[in-house]
């Protein structure tokens, strides 16, 4: 089912999903509020991720820090210098635009990485102008793309808005490890936000200037790169690729973890990429299809990234859009840190006796961009039904059950409904309604996605039984009240 | 057990509950991290906390908002114009503070909301000197507390990190009200973070820059507010309040609701005051002697406020502490907005016919200062034992149990031990340890708040079942291993 981009946000908007922040005030570019749906949805996602990433290992945490950090933390990490965004200024209109963007968008060939003067050139070569006025375009600056904050009363205490999670668990690693088992690998998971200054944000939650990222930082000891002890677990599993040398065909490749190997990834690398598919498929239950790993070259991915596949989602519109990456990172970052911090970031494996500034292993998920590819991919316009529909996965749907009473003038009828909402409300989550018919009801229960109905009619008063509406297939089954429970739970795992 | 706040930082930081952001860097003033264990805490935290209030009404809903807002929203909330702080400014050693608070710590009065010449007055009337240089202190300026941000490529268009979460569910209300079931009273809870540039943060986390607000904001018909349907439920209810007219005496005085509306307070405002302490009482276990409610006068309390209590729990060392407030903020802020944005707030309420712009009752709770009270009060030098001990409740503590083989070199107790654990782990936060010997461990986990400890030991190879140890009995009982899960549920609840 194929909507724009237009049509969907008024959907999202419409459900109470997502929709523009400040929104009486004409909104803000690039940031975004989740309604009671979305924000349940939002919950959801979160918490699943955390059960599956932190349960990868026993030494694996989660930490939670303040967005705003100290300058230094991002001389370190390289950010003041090298955070920036390439700006295409019309000096007529007083247009801004991304220059990588403005090319992309006029040629569709990637621009990103590109400086400022090779931006300028394909500018110039593509006759590229103005959007708006179609006026030239002037010089291509560089903006930072960093919020600065002053703290206290001078002007001079200059804080950032960290641009990226990541930076939170580097500067925490030491002390962490510490205070924790102090044995590698150490995990830190992360979800918190993160804020660019972007200069235009587009897509809805796609790119915004405020966002939420979980992350996981893995400490490992880099001498132990080509080993993972459950790599045997993963090994014959097949990881959808598209690595540089698929490009000119266009066409994801399924390759082994084996043979990824002697793609020239090493195991500890490729263990986590079939982790992460396996999160992909079992849990946000994303078609095979719509998912890739893509690998980047030289020049798109980060020069301290050693290796760096793209986690994409084919999405509506937007075809294969990137929610993630894996990223090998090296010793950059703590490096970095330990030299303007004059702080030791050396520790010790015990398992080995090494002395060795531990490597850093990032899996990056976009919080806001994969709720919005799990409501792309769910969204249906059933033709049939004449309503619209989510296929949202039973784990993820804001609300899992929603119990009916079949009439609402009747109450034997509308009293059961009651109990029984209650006492399952406090298992799954649930709502109660009693407006409209009952048909109406199942198509709004459809349109937020919820996977099960409970119906109570007037057969319940007498046999002490509801019906259970499945939303996919729409088939009702009658089930005693005293195994609902037990039947709803085994529903929740399917 | 009293102990000073720096004594209690050191503990905070050692166990990796809260420690100063980016430590490395030499930490940035108002700022704080929560390690592992603090994260788990704070999660325990907020679901308890949405457990209780969201359950408060059918129709309270939670939403997740941006942390930047358009400046229109601030110049309709009257934050632009006035949430100031008084500066006081040593002009010979360029020492700032703020002056309210310079005054209180040398006279033990309360200052704040006095104009900068009342202020000044006071310092030059007290003779209060720069606490660094003792030279004069010059004129108090004032500073506003939000902090600014450029949004885009132009440093014309500002927006602000909010300075209380408030603000979102006030602008998302008529979108809110008009998705949802147009129903009053209509509650929006948020829990998020605020951000305010103090110029003097200090206690850890009772006054930091950047802090998590759970709030509930409930729209409400004014002409409803001498009414709530329940009121009859608590109308018993003993709270304990430190009226204005308590003042002199300086002592907690136990009220039921039914005599707080002698007191001129109206029942729908009675009603959350009771709910409220039931939450401190029941939920946090709160001793009742270490909570009040702390009535504001009219210079203490912001204007648009026409009833505000503070909700206050007694800490060491800082005795009775604001953790939150109930605020009635009447259509101060819904008024505000109509007028600067041009959309219209008022809605209809079908229960009456009547067409009103809601009035807002506000549940104010500042996460970061619970934590740090549940930590105080919790906190405790067992002399017997010769260690820390935190009685945290079940559902705060970060883990709820531990596992323990009592030997490690024996292949069958660990075994077993570990399959308990995974088995535990599924359904509670819970963890395994094997190092040292079991009086250390038992010891370590008294240090974090483990309630129960559960030991796999020669025996339990024969007779199928464990130890399970109560933190703060210290008693150990007898259990076979396939009641355990059982047993545990019923002590979650205990």
């Amino acid at each position: 089912m194929t909507i724009t981009t237009k049509e969907f946000a008024t959907f999202l908007k419409k459900k109470g999903f997502i929709y523009p922040s400040s929104e009486i005030y004409g909104g803000v570019s690039g940031l975004y509020d989740y309604g009671h749906l979305g924000t349940l949805l939002k919950h959801n996602f979160e918490q699943q991720w955390r059960n599956f990433f932190l349960k990868l290992n026993d030494n694996f945490y989660e930490i939670e820090t303040a967005n705003i950090m100290h300058k230094n933390v991002f001389k370190a990490s390289g950010h003041i210098d090298n955070f920036i965004d390439p700006i295409a200024h019309c000096s007529k209109c007083e247009f801004f635009e991304r220059a990588d963007h403005l090319i992309e968008d006029n040629t569709r060939e990637r621009a990103e990485g590109l400086s400022p003067e090779e931006l300028k050139g394909l500018i110039t070569k593509n006759n590229i102008t103005c959007p708006k006025c179609k006026s030239e375009i002037g010089e291509v600056s560089i903006l930072n793309m960093m919020f600065p904050l002053q703290m206290g009363a001078t002007t001079t205490n200059t804080s950032y808005l960290r641009p990226e999670t990541a930076q939170s668990p580097y500067v925490n690693f030491k002390l962490q490890f510490e205070l924790l088992r102090k044995k590698l690998p150490l995990g830190l998971a992360l979800i918190g936000r993160a804020y660019r200054n972007e200069i235009s944000p587009r897509n809805l939650t796609l790119r915004q200037r405020e966002f939420t990222q979980a992350e996981l930082q893995i400490f490992f000891n880099p001498n132990k790169i080509k080993e993972h002890p459950d790599f045997n677990t993963i090994k014959n599993t097949k990881l959808r690729t598209l690595l540089i040398e698929d490009r000119k065909k266009g066409k994801v490749v399924e390759r082994t973890a084996q043979e990824l190997i002697k793609a020239g990834l090493p195991k500890f690398y490729i263990y986590h990429l079939a982790k992460i598919q396996e999160f992909y498929f079992d849990v946000l239950k994303v078609p095979k299809e719509k998912f890739r790993f893509y690998q980047l070259n030289d020049s798109e991915k980060a020069f301290y990234n050693k290796y760096h596949f793209d986690l994409e989602i084919e999405l509506n519109e937007h075809g294969f859009t990137e929610m993630g990456g894996l990223h090998y990172r090296t010793d950059h970052d703590l490096k970095g840190h330990q030299k303007i911090s004059n702080q030791k970031m050396e520790v010790l494996d015990e398992s080995t006796g090494e002395k060795i500034i531990p490597h850093v292993l990032e899996l990056s998920f976009g919080v806001d961009r994969h709720l919005y590819a799990l409501l792309d991919i769910s969204y249906d316009q059933d033709q049939d039904r004449g309503n619209t529909l989510l296929h949202l996965p039973n784990k993820f749907a804001p609300f899992f059950c929603a119990v009916f009473p079949l009439v609402k003038n009747k109450p034997e009828i509308t009293e059961k409904a009651k109990s029984i909402y209650k006492e399952i409300n406090s298992c799954y989550s649930c709502y109660y309604d009693e407006t409209a018919s009952v048909g109406r009801r199942y198509a709004r229960a459809d349109e937020i996605g919820v996977p099960f109905c409970i119906t109570v009619d007037f057969d319940s008063l007498e046999d002490n039984s509801v019906t259970i509406r499945n939303r996919d297939s729409t088939e009702q089954q009658r089930i005693k009240i005293s195994d609902l429970k037990n039947k709803l739970f085994e529903l929740y795992f399917s």
